[in-house]
């Protein structure tokens, strides 16, 4: 009993953690019950058979199918649905019609063929990495539709009753769905993308900024002084940046379906956001070979250290800052202005790295081997400089 | 004209190229034709509302449905539905006696407040990542069904009914979904995600065998020559690997759930595949780090190069030979063993580097700067030593 209490404990802890690090996530959930609350509640006030009919189920499965966190999503689903619902029902009348010319025994057979085929076809679209990125939904729905509209074995007449019922569910289920995931608390897929690469770059530049202090720690006595009450939580959060890709993308897709909002336009350059995404991650790739070098055992020796600690302190925490204040750029919605400052101090940093060098002395004969992690450090950080001021270019444009 | 002419060639084109690619793809999509026509046949075969009646239509939505590329995935999602049907179902029955308790009007507002409750709490659940990733399908089916069994307003006799009929098309419709995509040439999901992860290693094992012959290109009047017409394919293999994560994870899912088959046990270590994943993907990050000083400008001068060119290449290409074995090794399931050697090999080339560096003179005053970017290589080059290591220790596993 102990241990399932713990567990129990354990659950409600990191339900409570889900909810508080995404309150939207607690309201997203209150919606959807609300929506299917009452659509639910309509089929059930109409007794079976009468008006809505059967039908109404399909509205409560719309609500299910299509409600989705973000508002884009919702509408991107609901327009799928919409435009493959009509399409398919469209050419499922005409292939009943087509299979109906060839009598009594030759319909089953042809109609068999065209589903076949429609399917077959349909499904391999599905492998299109473009279709199945927008439309893979429609795609279902489409053979979902022509499937049963075409072997319902209705006549006519009767398919138009049936479909007028059909489609007036689905439209109420639909614009439920619609109006309570836009007006009550609305989830912005673009807004989140918005975010989210802003944040990708803070965690970036949180990570150079911290990093001067950290590779170059104060030494004592030869070894270095390890302080480690202090928070190291910086050194991770770059973590995250580097498998951002499938999000950003499923978040653009979304953002392209939603409604002008706030400070984001009909054709707000949703590309851009990705360009600017595969740049950071570039620039994560780096920090994380980077990353092996902190705290590697084969430190290089202190009189060389010391040398390229101001230069390469300097264009660590200079693309920090530049990264920094494009961040709050994105996130303000302004121009840039002083990240351009910050590019070019690294870029000083960088020369005065190099001058430096010139300044360190071999004659002592000692080993270039010592000193070859501490360059390498100082390598990848340049490489690093170039990646920020890539990064400042496209988000200038 | 002559330009939609084009268009078309072009969709022709890239649709014939994504078939020869994977020929399962087609043979995918006429599996799923097939499915269809067989079970939208016993719907239409049957007369309306006799025997299994209107619900025969449920058949058609579940292989629409639960039909995926993968076995795994087929019976993964067959599972999450059979369970979360039958769940929800009891349930729903419960509501709905539980509802009618309260008088004929006291029962909409005790259904409603159940469906809300149920829906929110399953909504919520959806965020937590372990249940989105495996039972995503399954909770969806759970509400789903919930909801139109305790607002059906049936009473439980002719639920009972409905129920049969609902249960047995939808068994119909999974039973043909789950034969046909066990025998009908079967996608394994852990095959694919078995060859994924090999495939990848080779990539990382094709740039590393290559890396060295690349970068220390023949030098002629202090520039490299250009060797233009070769095929560098292998430089870019390696990209693919940096974004493997989420595709490992889902196959690894899927992969959970498939019978045993050919070389594949019951219980495969399929976490270990993903470990391994994992470390090929920190190697990857490395490779990238790497790629950056290829064809830089700034190539270290001559003479620095010359020493190190020996062993830099060796630790590259042996590297690249271990990596090569161990993945052989995983095709084949047999215990890896001349990658041992090879890293071995490699790190005698890494001690070959320190012993030639302690050589190189630096008498000459010459730049430290000149020699930066071929140190960082060599450095980044014993960093991917360290982690081919430690993916070759984990393949033993």
């Amino acid at each position: 009993p102990g241990e399932s209490k713990a567990k129990a404990i354990k659950v409600a802890k990191s339900t409570q953690k889900l909810g508080e690090d995404d309150p939207r996530r607690v309201i997203h959930s209150l919606k959807v019950g609300l929506a299917l609350t009452l659509v639910s509640l309509l089929y059930y006030s109409r007794p079976l058979y009468d008006g809505f009919g059967v039908a109404g189920m399909w509205a409560v499965i719309t609500v299910i199918v299509m409600f989705e966190f973000t508002l884009g999503g919702t509408l991107s689903k609901g327009l799928n649905r919409g435009f493959a619902t009509l399409l398919a029902g469209a050419l499922g009348l005409g292939a009943q019609h087509l299979a109906s010319l060839f009598g009594r025994k030759g319909q089953p057979v042809v109609l068999g063929i065209l589903v076949f085929l429609l399917a077959a076809a349909s499904t391999f679209t599905r492998f299109f990495p473009r279709i199945k990125a927008r439309y893979d939904y429609g795609v279902v729905i489409f053979i979902l539709t022509f499937s049963l509209v075409s072997v319902s074995g209705y006549r006519v007449e009767e398919l138009l009753v049936l479909a007028h019922q059909r489609l007036s569910t689905v439209l109420i289920g639909g614009a439920t769905c619609i109006v309570i995931s836009m007006f009550i608390c609305p989830v912005w897929a673009g807004e989140d993308l918005h975010k989210l690469i802003a944040s990708n770059i803070e965690e970036l530049a949180k990570y150079l900024e911290g990093f001067g202090g950290e590779y170059f720690q104060p030494v004592e006595d030869g070894r270095n002084v390890k302080v480690s009450n202090t928070d190291k939580s910086f050194l991770q959060g770059y973590k995250n940046v580097l498998n951002s890709k499938s999000i950003e993308e499923s978040m653009a897709n979304f953002a392209r379906w939603e409604p002008r909002h706030g400070r984001f336009g009909f054709r707000h350059p949703w590309k851009q956001y990705l360009k600017v995404g595969a740049l950071s991650r570039q620039c994560a790739y780096q920090i994380e070979a980077l990353n092996g070098y902190i705290n590697s055992d084969n430190q290089a020796r202190l009189e060389f250290r010391c040398k390229i600690q101001e230069p390469c302190t300097k264009m660590s925490t200079e693309c920090g800052k530049a990264l920094k204040s494009l961040a709050s750029a994105i996130k303000t919605m302004t121009v840039p202005s002083s990240p351009n400052v910050h590019v070019e101090n690294s870029k000083t940093a960088v020369n005065d790295f190099k001058i430096a060098l010139k300044t360190v002395s071999l004659e002592q004969d000692q080993d270039i081997l010592a000193i070859i992690p501490a360059a390498t450090v100082a390598s990848i950080l340049i490489e690093i400089v170039k990646c920020v001021e890539r990064i400042s270019e496209s988000v200038h444009e």
